[in-house]
C-alpha cells in the first residue's frame, strides 16, 4: 500500500485501525475463579433462578401477612410460634391460620408463609423461648415484605453476561452464585514487541558511550499486561532492513499483534513502513497522527493483526501505545465496552500552550488542595522517560484548543 | 476490647484502622521486569546520569554554534562536513572552526560540538554525499540547541523513586534505563478469606433448598488481587464459635490480613466480634460505619494485622472491602500515595434518596450521550450480586446530603 503522509486526528486514526480487526481470537475454557480480567467468549445465561428459594432479608418470624393486618403497638396481633427454620435447610414447617415460624436472615421461607415480621416489631408474651410460644406482632406486614423472591436477583435463562464482557470481581461472584465454575473466555492476545536501533542495548548489559538501554520493550510490555495481553519480547534488532523484515515476520507469525519501537531518525521510520507493507495486506494504514507527542506513529494491520510502528522516544511510545495498542488488545478479545479509563478533572496551575488541530497530551502531577485537585504540567522532551515517572497522568488538550490557561479545569487521564 | 456500637463516618473509621497498621511488610528482591504493580521497599537513586552522553534530538549536523551565528536563508553559513557519528558508537570526530559532522537522532554529540542544525535547515552545495562535502546552514542555532544534555532526564545520585512507590510501566522503564535490573519490593500481603454461615456452600457443589453458594470469598479475592495482594481462601466455616475461632486463628497466623464474610443475622455478627476480640490486641476497633450498604461492618486489628468482619450481603461486602480492605493492603506495603481511583462525573438520570449523616454508594450504569455522561442507578437489595454485575461503578452520595436530584452531577467511582 502506498504510504499515507496525511496526518489523521487520533479518533479517526483509531477507528481506521479497529475496522481492520474483525475477528475475535478463539475461546478457551478456564475456571471462573481464575477469570479476573478475562473476556467472555459467549453469552452466558442463568441455569436456574437466583435465589432458588424465597429467603428472609431479616431476623424475625415467617408469617401469613393477612394474620398481621391491622396490627399496631396499641392493638397487636397475637401469633403462635410453632417452629424454626434452621439455616441451610429446607423449611419443613407448615403454618396454619395465626401461626408463625422463627426465621433468620438468609433463611428459607416456608411455603405456607408470604412475609416476614422483623423481630424488632414483635414482643414475647411469656418467658418461653423454644416453640411453641406466643408473640405479639406490633406492626402489620404486606405480602412479600422482607422476602427475597425466587429469581429476584436473576431470572432463570436470563442472559447474565453478554459475549465480550471484561470480567470484574463481581462478575466472578455472579457466575459462581449460579454454580458456573468454568467458562469460555477469549484467548489472551499475544503481543510481540521488537526494539530497533543500532544505539539500543539490553538493560541487562553495560551501555557504552553512544549506546542507550532499551526502555520501550518494557514500558510497552507493562501496558500490554495492563490491557490483558501477554507480551513477548523479541529483543533488539539492528537498523537493517533484511534483519528487521525477518524479525518482524517471525514475531508476527507467532503472535496476534506486533509492536515495533523504531528509532527516531527519518530513515529508520521509512524502513519500518517498508517492513510493515512487506508483511502482508493491507499493510500501513496511516503514517502520522495529529497528536503531540507521537506524531510520527505508523499504524498498520496485516490480515487482521494490528502492527504498530511507535516512535523511539519513550514518552511518545507510551502515549501512542495507549492510543492504539490498548484499544486493539481489547478489540482482539471482542470487548464490547472496554473498561472506562480513570479520568479526573483538575485545575491547571500554569498555562499550557498547544496548537489547534492537534491533540496534546501533557504529563502532569496531581495534588489535592483545599481548592480541589490541582494539575501541574511536567514539562520535558518526549525522550525523557522521567517526565512520565514524575507524573500521575496526562492532561488532554483537545484538537480544537490553542492552549489552556492556568486556573482552567482540565481532563487528566490517570496512568 | 469492649465493643463500640457508635457508628463512625467512613473516613474516620478508615483512619482508625490505618493508624493501627504501623509496620510495612518485609522486602524481597525481584527482577525489575516482573515488578509491575509492586511497591518499592527502599528509595532508589540514579547510579549514573541519564543520558550518560550528550545526544542529538534531530537528524542533522553537529556544529559549533558560533559558526552558524547570523546564518539565514539569504545569507547562509558555509560549513565543511568532515565525518559522521555512527549510531551506537562514541563520537570520535573532532570539529575545527567551520566544520560539522553528520549526526542522527539519538546519536552522540562530539566533544567539540555544542549544537545540532537540523537537516531541514541546511542545503547541500555539491552532489557529493559522503564526507568531506560542503553545506549551507540556513538558520543559526544557539549553544545546546537540539541537544539532550548529560543528566537532563535524571541527574546522577538523584532519587528516582521513593520508598513506597507503586510501580507502573513507565517506572520499570525508568529503572531499566539506568541499568537497575532488580530491586527490593515489599512482599505482597497475603489476605486470608473465610466465609461463614450454615447456609453457605461451595460454588463447586450443588446447592440444596435453603443453601446458597459462596460468592464473597471470590469477589473479595478479586478485589485483593486488584489491590496487589494474594488471596488465600479458607473455605466455609459453620456458624459455631469454636470452629470460627480456630479457623480465624489458623488463617491469621499464616497471613497478613484476615477477612471474614459473616452471615447477616445479629447473632452471627456478635460471634464475629467475639472472635476478633479473642485473636489478640487491640481486637475490634469499631462496629458499624455510617454508610449504605454495609453499616454493620466490623473493623479490627490484631498486632498490626487488619481483621475485617464484612456483612454477608455480597454488595455490602464488596463496597466495604473497597472502603477498608483495599486501603489496608496498600498500607501494609507502605504505599505513600495509593493509585488514584478512577472517578468520573456524570449526570444523574433519576432522583436518588439518601439520609443525611450517612455516605451512600448506589450502583450505577454509565452511558455516553450527546448531553455528556449519564449515570442511571441500578436499584436493588444489597443481597443481589447482579446489581453490581449490571453496574459500571458506584455513585457516591456524601455524608451531608439528603439525596440527589435527576440532572445533578454526581461522582461515580469506577469498578
Amino acid at each position: 500500500m502506498a504510504e499515507f503522509f496525511n496526518v489523521l486526528p487520533p479518533d479517526e486514526a483509531r477507528a481506521l485501525l479497529l475496522r481492520q480487526l474483525t475477528a475475535v481470537l478463539p475461546p478457551e475454557t478456564i475456571e471462573t475463579e481464575a477469570a479476573l480480567g478475562r473476556v467472555t467468549a459467549v453469552s452466558i445465561t442463568a441455569p436456574h433462578p437466583l435465589p432458588t428459594f424465597r429467603r428472609s432479608t431479616m431476623d424475625g418470624y415467617a408469617v401469613r401477612a393477612a394474620d398481621t393486618y391491622g396490627a399496631s403497638e396499641s392493638l397487636p396481633a397475637f401469633l403462635q410460634v410453632i417452629g424454626e427454620v434452621p439455616m441451610g435447610k429446607a423449611a419443613t414447617v407448615t403454618l396454619g391460620v395465626g401461626q408463625a415460624a422463627i426465621v433468620h436472615t438468609g433463611g428459607m421461607i416456608p411455603d405456607s408463609a408470604n412475609a416476614v415480621v422483623q423481630v424488632e416489631h414483635t414482643q414475647m408474651i411469656g418467658t418461653e423461648t423454644t416453640p411453641p410460644y406466643e408473640i405479639e406482632v406490633l406492626k402489620a406486614v404486606a405480602p412479600g415484605q422482607n422476602v427475597l423472591q425466587v429469581g429476584e436477583d436473576v431470572a432463570q435463562a436470563a442472559e447474565v453476561l453478554p459475549a465480550g464482557h471484561w470480567l470484574r470481581p463481581q462478575d466472578l461472584g455472579g457466575l459462581l452464585a449460579l454454580g458456573i465454575t468454568e467458562l469460555a473466555v477469549v484467548r489472551q492476545p499475544r503481543v510481540g514487541i521488537l526494539a530497533t536501533g543500532d544505539e539500543v542495548v539490553s538493560p541487562m548489559q553495560a551501555a557504552e558511550p553512544g549506546q542507550i538501554r532499551d526502555i520501550n520493550s518494557y514500558t510497552i510490555a507493562g501496558q500490554v499486561r495492563q490491557a490483558g495481553g501477554i507480551p513477548l519480547l523479541g529483543g533488539i534488532v539492528p537498523d537493517d532492513l533484511v534483519a528487521l523484515q525477518q524479525a518482524a515476520a517471525d514475531m508476527l507469525a507467532q503472535t496476534d499483534m506486533l509492536v515495533m519501537s523504531a528509532g527516531s531518525s527519518v530513515s529508520v521510520r521509512d524502513m519500518t513502513v517498508t517492513v510493515i507493507d512487506g508483511l502482508g495486506k493491507p499493510g500501513v494504514l496511516l503514517h502520522g497522527v495529529a497528536t503531540r507527542p507521537g506524531k510520527p506513529t505508523i499504524v498498520g494491520a496485516v490480515e487482521g493483526k494490528p502492527v504498530l510502528g511507535l516512535p523511539g522516544n519513550p514518552v511518545s511510545a507510551m502515549v501512542q501505545f495507549d492510543m492504539f495498542g490498548t484499544p486493539a488488545i481489547y478489540r482482539l478479545q471482542g470487548v464490547a465496552a472496554p473498561p472506562r479509563r480513570g479520568l479526573v478533572w483538575a485545575k491547571l496551575t500554569q498555562n499550557v500552550a498547544s496548537e489547534s488541530g492537534r491533540e496534546d497530551y501533557v504529563p502532569a502531577r496531581l495534588q489535592d488542595s483545599a481548592d480541589g485537585l490541582l494539575a501541574t504540567p511536567v514539562f520535558g522532551k518526549s525522550n525523557l522517560i522521567y517526565t512520565l515517572v514524575n507524573a500521575d497522568g496526562l492532561i488532554k488538550i483537545p484538537l480544537n484548543k490553542g492552549g489552556v490557561l492556568a486556573g482552567e479545569l482540565v481532563e487528566v487521564k490517570l496512568f
